[in-house]
């Protein structure tokens, strides 16, 4: 079981600083910036949820294998970057995948630290979802997240669904069932097109 | 006396979300995009000054009630959305006292870290403003804050004359002093155009 | 020796005010504004480094003398504000020597925090770069650091110069060789036009 959560966080890592170094090719930034971009992505979220309830040194600066995935992910992104309209499928696997884990694992952090359910499903979301929050300031766009697909708001239901069942299922089958929701109701939001339009 | 703190705080809180809602609106952001930048605005300032000073799990997490108040700003945002022009004015006198408060409210909690005079009447100004420059920032826009009107000068004002008359007259007429003269300011400001230009 | 240290310390604050100061009244900001963004341009790197790391409050809240010193810079900006071409030449020395120095001072302090080598080279990167970050996200600007000139990266080279040579030639033979690297870089990197192209 912490061999499938460890390998789910680094492939997490891997695509959300892929996704991370995307964008700062896009806005022509240079070997640098891209990194930079790409680390931000990455381990932005989980940054700042340990900034929030005063986990320091923050989590990714006391294991060196978070900053080397990203230097992965960054030459990959660099070598493969004409391949990525073939790789779309495996990336929105693993995002979807990797945010609804980064939920829970957040939110356990969370708990651990005393805090209530719904700061603590909050806090879960934060992480999984803030890291692309920073990529789009720092890349001067308004954050993706607030604007359309049902993204972050996936996180919260699957963290509300996993303090659910956790206790009467154990935490395997509540991370499953949550896992699945959020893929599911992503999958959905970007087949049908679902939004949570906000005009009257 | 307590009570009046705490409802002052509740409706600034308020008050502030629905700056930050009306703002997310405008962007054109989701419902989930709107909750978010209403909770920056209500928390931001808060959050800020308690990283600063190291106060953490940050104070908002520790009482639910905000992120409540957050939510019912954002319903009554939506359903009131037609009629914002004509609650301008008592909008403009919450948002002041409640920067006012704020100030002071973040003033103490400085001081009760031991800083000094200088630090904590700037940790005020900040706890009553920067929530305002998340907001912006979020939404794409060149914070508010640094362009016109006499805000955060008003606050900066309020947290020096609280701090000299705080020992003399006693907290209640020290606040007094402090969110009159904030009110004031901001009153004269928007009247007569007040600004603090920077060209010679 | 801490003489030293000390001097540049505060010719790097007031430097990298100026730099603020400039990019606020470029952007139309009033005083207020001004010195905001002149005070986190000079305080922002070492701030974040200081709440990644867990040390609040954060070391500028505990020393007046850099807000202060924030101020006259941006008195100074205000009253020279036509000279400053003719200031370029200093402004780049005290810039370039200042970041080398923040680059030494933030790797120093996270090294005491028992961070690793990697980690603690990217902490003296951000503690000299990231108030620039702030800076341009603050003014509505894509950070110029990560997009042109090598900048932070010198930062880095500087960093990974300094761990190597701190232990066997001793702390202040290790600046010099970090400072003298990091000028060396930034004086050809502008002179020649070296930059880090990420187009393959």
């Amino acid at each position: 079981m912490d061999l499938f959560i460890l390998t789910i966080d680094y492939a997490g890592t891997f695509v959300f600083a892929i996704s991370g170094a995307l964008a700062g090719m896009k806005q022509q930034f240079d070997a640098f910036g891209v990194f930079i971009l790409g680390l931000v992505t990455a381990i932005g979220g989980g940054t700042l949820r340990d900034l929030l309830i005063g986990s320091t040194p923050v989590s990714w600066m006391q294991n060196t294998t978070y900053i080397y995935t990203v230097l992965a992910a960054v030459v990959f992104t660099y070598l493969f970057q004409k391949h990525f309209r073939r790789l779309r499928r495996s990336m929105f696997l693993f995002d979807t995948i990797g945010i609804a884990l980064y939920t829970i694992l957040g939110l356990q952090k969370a708990l651990f630290f005393g805090l209530s359910a719904e700061i603590c499903v909050m806090l879960g979301m934060v992480s999984a979802t803030f890291g692309g929050v920073i990529r789009d300031v720092l890349s001067g766009t308004v954050p993706l997240i607030f604007r359309k697909e049902i993204y972050a708001s996936a996180c919260l239901v699957g963290g509300i669904l996993f303090l659910l069942t956790d206790q009467w299922l154990g935490e395997v089958a509540g991370m499953a069932v949550a896992i699945i929701t959020v893929f599911l109701i992503r999958f959905f939001a970007v087949r049908r097109h679902w939004s949570l339009s906000f005009k009257r």
